[in-house]
């Protein structure tokens, strides 16, 4: 049984990292990209995305102390707000915590909200990262479901203003788990298979930044510094292979909606997509 | 003017390296492998030519006080002997030496035997890496010809007893340069049509790594441990994405006889390959 009040008070974790432009071209190639600015040391600038592996603590779940049931934890959202563009090396400091938890019952479990503040030694406010996390076997414990974020709604009544189709190599999980969430979910058949999947599935993050790209591509004229913000709810894994098609709607005022798609399954494996171009 | 005594003597150069299970995960990587063994650092191995990148001083030539016109030189063979198997993280010990130079006169250059013993920290010999490197602008010094390491000839009477066949990725190169060899030619098309190319060439020592996985894969079992030598000769450079594909010769007691064609152009590009298996 979870404490509410415990998780919610706890002190912060807060994580240091040495970001080298070796790990920022990583992080790129682990995504699919191969433009230079985000490959080339000469000329590097950051994917927006690459704010989810830095300052990052890694699968805290595990931790008795918190008392969650870590196996059956499944990130189920994505928001990350950029607040600045984000450097290519340096010194990086994470604080996270859990910021509210939302009890929807023993059955389908609890969601706790985890906001990461993403920052550089000097100070300068990076981004803010919030991970919706699905505590599968931690609801019934008396809480309120009120208040959770609702997901952004897709439009209903019209076709995409575009669409954006990347593929993922064979290998992308290998790559992209060099940025460090290590899960042997995303490389290990036996694994894999044993939590239900014919193989080993790409990161969700992965997914993430592929489809980062897409919208970088398509609505930023590829410039990092445009992306200010980009919400998903995880819906499917992708299998590393498989090609992801992005289907962009233009809500006005730099806002879009999208979701993407699983080409060769027809399946949806992002949802409720939100963005902020600037 | 090069002075060879000077080159000759030089002290050596000390490199120390602290080799991580991520750096030779992405080794292999950069050179195609996608086998558990050689990437899930749960159950890591380090691939026999990850030598050429340990304890590696970069590209020494540059340095004004050796003289050399390096925008002139060359890599022309390499060879890797293999003491021990090499360790997967821990710290590496280069010790690089010029260990011979040969003239061929004004017009084709001079030679120099660059040769690099690898150690771990407690002092085992791992392996011993040696470059045969074409000062193309520096020969006519007034020194003899004689003595340079003759290239192991190949069957010229037979059919190969094995081809293996390899693709490499388009974005190969770019991870291949994160095991350190950040030469722009490999990544930079201006560099690359710059020096003659197309667009950006595969490295020598990528496409050595890549021909190494067809020996192991043939010829080994894919144990690294039984991998005891290594040597090529560069004879023409490989196009990210292209097909490379190994015609192997058995030569008896645990020795072979190789060559590295690029199928798509039907073209020669690793010649007076020899390798012995344990």
């Amino acid at each position: 049984m979870i404490d509410p009040q415990h998780l919610l008070t706890m002190p912060p974790i807060i994580t240091r990292q040495t970001l080298t432009a070796r790990d920022t071209a990583l992080y790129a190639l682990g995504v699919g990209a191969d433009e230079l600015d985000f490959v080339f040391e000469e000329r590097l600038k950051a994917l927006p995305t690459m704010a989810v592996v830095l300052g990052y603590p890694g699968f805290i779940w595990r931790d008795p102390a918190l008392g969650v049931t870590w196996q059956k934890v499944l990130h189920g959202e994505q928001s990350t707000i950029l607040h600045a563009p984000l450097p290519v090396e340096g010194e990086i400091i994470g604080e996270t915590r859990i910021e509210a938890l939302f009890d929807k019952g023993a059955e389908k479990g609890a969601i706790a909200l985890v906001t990461r503040e993403i920052r550089d030694s000097a100070g300068t406010h990076l981004a803010t990262s919030r991970a919706t996390t699905f505590l599968r076997g931690d609801g019934g414990y008396g809480g309120s479901a009120e208040g959770a974020p609702a997901p952004h709604p897709l439009p209903n009544d019209r076709q995409p203003d575009a669409t954006v189709t990347l593929t993922t190599a064979a290998n992308q999980a290998l790559i992209y788990r060099l940025s460090g969430d290590l899960n042997p979910l995303h490389i290990d058949p036996d694994v894999a298979t044993g939590a239900g999947f014919k193989g080993p599935i790409l990161h969700g993050l992965a997914t993430y930044g592929v489809v980062g790209r897409a919208l970088l591509n398509a609505r930023c004229g590829n410039d990092p510094a445009r992306m200010k913000r980009m919400d998903v709810r995880f819906s499917s894994p992708v299998y590393p292979g498989e090609t992801i098609a992005t289907d962009i709607w233009d809500e006005g005022a730099g806002r879009i909606a999208f979701r993407s798609r699983v080409v060769e399954r027809d399946l949806v494996v992002l949802t409720n997509g939100y963005a902020e171009i600037g």
